[in-house]
């Protein structure tokens, strides 16, 4: 694994200068990469431009090739992100616990860089800078492995990001890209303890279990969204269709997007034929048999409470109670958004409580869980794991922490 | 893996109700278990003796055989501390943000237990009951794979244990040992993503690195500790010698203890005979070629510095200046507990930021990295991985959050 350890080796040079260094100039360094990008405008679109040729000729679809492709407007937006980092509070060397014990030794525990992210992604170029400026902001040096098919379009966003670099006070090297395509070099960096400290697959299901299964490094699971709309017996039909409405379609193909909708028996016959009239026209329904008891839809399947659409496509599902909706998300839920709509107090403290997910909503649409919502600004993805960070994984969730003890000479009895 | 999956199963069964349990009962319960292991004494150290009988019929060495025994004495400490577990605060359900954003939902972000936690460990029987308290009272079952060698007591400790939840209002469900000793299981449970959140490893570097490459299930590596006292040239050097003494003498067999003592080039030949005639009794001194310059004695290898003594043993080496000092900690350390000694107050600033570790003292022993000294009251031992939790695991690391979303009909635009 020499040539992923030879970068791992620059990385840990880099990393004892990056993680103590000043705001001002991680930020200079942020400013001047921007800059960078703006002048390697050219090159960036027409290194993508082979990638998208490259595409067609094996006929991907024509949704991977939306991903994979940039134009002026997306590569406008992607510098405009970057400078928003700068706006970001640094979130390295702060500490909210400060104390005192009783030999007189100050313990602070203070928030430090992890050290080295590995990014392991697919198909979207901006994945490259948009890593690249969290990373940077949170003191971390940051090792790329992009898909082999947008190979020539990251090869030209990281020669863009270096040239920036050098023209700043932060070292070029705590960027490193695997230039190398062969999947070899995925599980050497899953395998690189020493040289990375955590990594987090941004992509499909499958990388994802890829990564879990392979990795000895520690990973960061920004998995995918089963997500539910629990309406209880005593919700507000019209704020229930509404927020349904809104979790299901406002935008589809997003983690966070309601994908099965849990009714309360008692009020099925009234709430289904509303909630079918506002969205038949763009959802495809699927429903249990009490669902299609009331409204005249497609039958589901066990698959249907299991997949994540990120479609126009919603299941519905009756049910007995609120205990049998919450047995129905933690079997089928991916502890990512989970949310019910009642006005009963009990029931809204009981699904708060019982409820395992990232995020666990009362009367509002899932579709808030979002790092630039949660006021964290930019995010790497939402953590659906219980270790370290859950939930939006911002700035904050990028860095761990060390106790500094403070003495005059204190010794233990 | 049927044998790990159905304990698996019961333990996910009983975590819905002990996620959410009362603190009262979670109090009741670790009482009742306490006496119910007085009410069990007899049985209990009647089965350690088999174990005993056992490991010396197998010349089992006599430091191995004493971390195996229990006696009444012993066991009294073992209950003792359990008892000491009610008087902890409930980590459970707590938040220290909560916040409302621009369109008025209230997001809070609170604690809530991990879920099942997997702890495999060697020959000590007291973490059997250590543990489950501190898994219980953090809200969290517990799966048990304890060494063979050890497997008459902790079957006989896991029998009381239940025998005094059922008298509580938890579970007995909550705690599952795993009664076979067949290695075979502690894969199953390191691939056990399903059934168990967290695996902690509780024994030798051996047992930590076989657990950290096999394990799929999220791990908490508390590892050993090569620790490090600086002696910066500024340093008071009386203070200095006390502070050493104390790092490497006061308890060796720690992993908090002192293992590498580094001397300032300056005042080496001030100081190196003072701690010489203050340790040289008790403790064996091994030198770089700088140190035998000064003081006689044995010559320190390159294994030295890698080595964590658990013994009455020093290395030391002199160095040039405080950058050689980092270095050689970054190069040979296990990023546990490291310290200066210094009156300047630029170097401590330096040494403080730049020292990457869990714990970083200025004019202290390393000695008081401890979940008790911190205030954190028992815990499960000291981390030394930068993900979750890193130096003492008390129970505040024992759980995750989850952030709870309160709105009246939000919806995303």
């Amino acid at each position: 694994m020499s040539y992923i350890e030879d970068k791992g080796i620059l990385l840990r040079k880099a990393e004892l200068e990056l993680s103590t260094a000043p705001t001002k100039d991680k930020n200079t360094a942020i400013e001047k990469v921007c800059e960078s990008l703006e002048e390697h405008r050219e090159d960036i679109l027409k290194a993508n431009s082979l990638d998208i040729e490259e595409a067609e000729k094996i006929n991907m679809s024509i949704g991977l090739i939306d991903r994979l492709r940039l134009d002026d407007e997306r590569l406008d937006d992607i510098i405009d992100a970057l400078y928003q980092i700068i706006d970001l509070q640094d979130p390295v060397w702060k500490s909210d616990r400060v104390w005192t014990i009783e030999n007189g030794l100050t313990i602070s525990k203070m928030t430090v860089p992890l050290g080295v992210i590995g990014i392991i992604y697919e198909s979207r170029p901006n994945v490259t800078v948009d890593a690249f400026g969290l990373a940077l902001k949170s003191g971390n040096c940051i090792m790329l492995r992009g898909s082999s098919s947008a190979i020539n379009s990251n090869m030209a966003l990281v020669k863009a990001i270096k040239a920036g670099l050098k023209k700043s006070p932060i070292s070029e090297e705590i960027i490193q890209f695997i230039g190398k395509t062969d999947r070899d070099y995925v599980l050497d960096m899953l395998k690189a303890d020493d040289y990375i400290d955590l990594v987090i697959p941004r992509g499909g299901q499958q990388l994802i279990d890829f990564v879990m299964e392979n990795a000895s490094v520690p990973t960061l699971q920004t998995g995918s969204g089963n997500c539910h709309t629990f309406v209880d017996e005593s919700a507000d039909l019209n704020k229930a269709v509404n927020i349904v409405k809104n979790a299901k379609a406002q935008r589809v193909g997003v983690c966070n997007a309601c994908e099965t909708l849990l009714v309360h028996k008692e009020i099925a016959e009234a709430f289904l034929p509303m909630v079918y009239d506002e969205l038949r026209d763009i959802v495809e329904f699927r429903g249990c048999s009490r669902t299609r008891d009331i409204i005249d839809v497609k039958e589901a399947t066990k698959s249907d409470w299991e997949e994540e659409y990120l479609d126009y496509i919603l299941a519905v599902k009756v049910v007995d109670d609120i205990a049998q909706a919450i047995d129905h998300i933690q079997t089928y839920g991916t502890k990512h958004s989970e949310a019910i709509v009642t006005e009963n107090l009990i029931n809204s403290r009981l699904f708060l409580r019982k409820v395992d997910a990232a995020t666990v909503y009362l009367n509002a649409s899932t579709r808030f869980t979002d790092g630039g919502v949660f006021g964290f600004g930019a995010e790497m993805g939402i953590s659906t794991q219980k270790m370290h960070a859950r939930g939006p994984v911002g700035l904050d969730q990028l860095v761990t922490h060390k106790y500094l003890i403070l003495g005059e000479g204190q010794i233990r009895d």
